[in-house]
């Protein structure tokens, strides 16, 4: 399948290599058309790893997955273009997070309004899927490291796009627990997580972790 | 011990009918000195209850449980008195949330500040430790209910207090796993998992879970 992945940072690599590992074409999209980080990693992928601009990736790709920063998903996605995300599912792996206070991680936007509802809001012809955005990006996309089966959660408001990104999650990435926790709204739930992820990140000392939900 | 219970709804009486079970001698505090919850909740448990104002609370308690609705911990705490409250450990289990849209609950707090943070800054001679928030009541006090042993946390600037506290959920309520997440600046990290909480409330049709941290 032809795969776009918008921002060449961690997320975007690591989702990227696994995506061209599992056989797919990936073009990764940046600001600029020849991004250093995109032309290496295209080059070390050598097979079906290409780079353009974001437009270009949103052309390319079937299914696209969002990877940036949250600080500058909204633009990235406005430079994508609307026509190009057009009836295609965005997987929104995004945190809209304010690190200038390295003690204190904020949110931008959070409590009564979520980056997922305002890329839902700015492309409503796409559908957004919200996920994986609780999760350092190792674990994304090979949550079997962990030593128990832990969650991971989806929140859209297309119940088809959903379930194409279940799919997803489980077949590509082996995802076992997946919670779908309900419409673009509960992005307001996953993002908010991310001060306790990060408090976790600190109190373990690492970032190889995640969460699983234990019932009675 | 004497312990004071600020609070007489579900999750005061729960803490309260625990704590007199553990041969505790406990007050449950409200804003009247004869609150109808408190008084039919010190009735039922015959002996070691009784009940009076938040200041009476606060004056008979060595260790002072904050289990009032978040909307009015503040306002509960002042009338608890902060010569009351001097020199005390405050554990605060409170969450300020606003139910007023059922559909979408939010915080009168978060992000930058959290309302364990506040309690601190109103009392500074308390030490407050928050904790057992990210929980519904029978599992705060009852963690083996839950098939699997799963993760509690605690957040305070005192570590004094915190092992105290430590040592409280482990000895009477039986948490085993209680990760220490630093200064009371993280109860906006736990605080803010509400959302979290909530919309996995309604994905399980349950209340009766939590979570276990797992590392690789």
């Amino acid at each position: 399948m032809n795969i776009a992945v918008l921002g060449s940072g961690q997320v975007g690599q690591t989702i990227g290599s696994k995506l061209v590992q599992l056989g797919h074409d990936v073009m990764m999209g940046s600001r600029e058309e020849a991004n250093p980080k995109a032309v290496v990693w295209a080059k070390e992928e050598k097979h079906n790893a290409v780079f353009g601009t974001f437009a270009n990736a949103a052309a390319f790709g079937e299914i696209i997955f969002v990877c940036t920063l949250g600080s500058v998903t909204l633009d990235a996605l406005y430079l994508a273009g609307a026509a190009n995300l057009k009836g295609k599912i965005l997987i929104d792996t995004t945190n809209p997070l304010d690190y200038s206070d390295e003690k204190h991680w904020k949110l931008t936007v959070c409590n009564t309004d979520s980056l997922g509802e305002q890329i839902q809001r700015a492309f409503p012809e796409a559908m957004v899927v919200k996920t994986l955005n609780t999760l350092y990006c190792t674990v994304m996309v090979d949550p079997e490291k962990l030593v128990e089966t832990t969650d991971v959660f989806v929140s859209g408001n297309s119940a088809t796009a959903k379930a194409s990104v279940i799919k997803i999650l489980h077949d590509w990435f082996h995802w076992k627990r997946i919670i779908d926790l309900g419409d673009i709204t509960t992005s307001r739930a996953v993002e908010m997580y991310a001060l306790l992820w990060r408090s976790l990140r600190l109190a373990k000392s690492s970032h190889s972790f995640n969460i699983k939900v234990v019932s009675h």
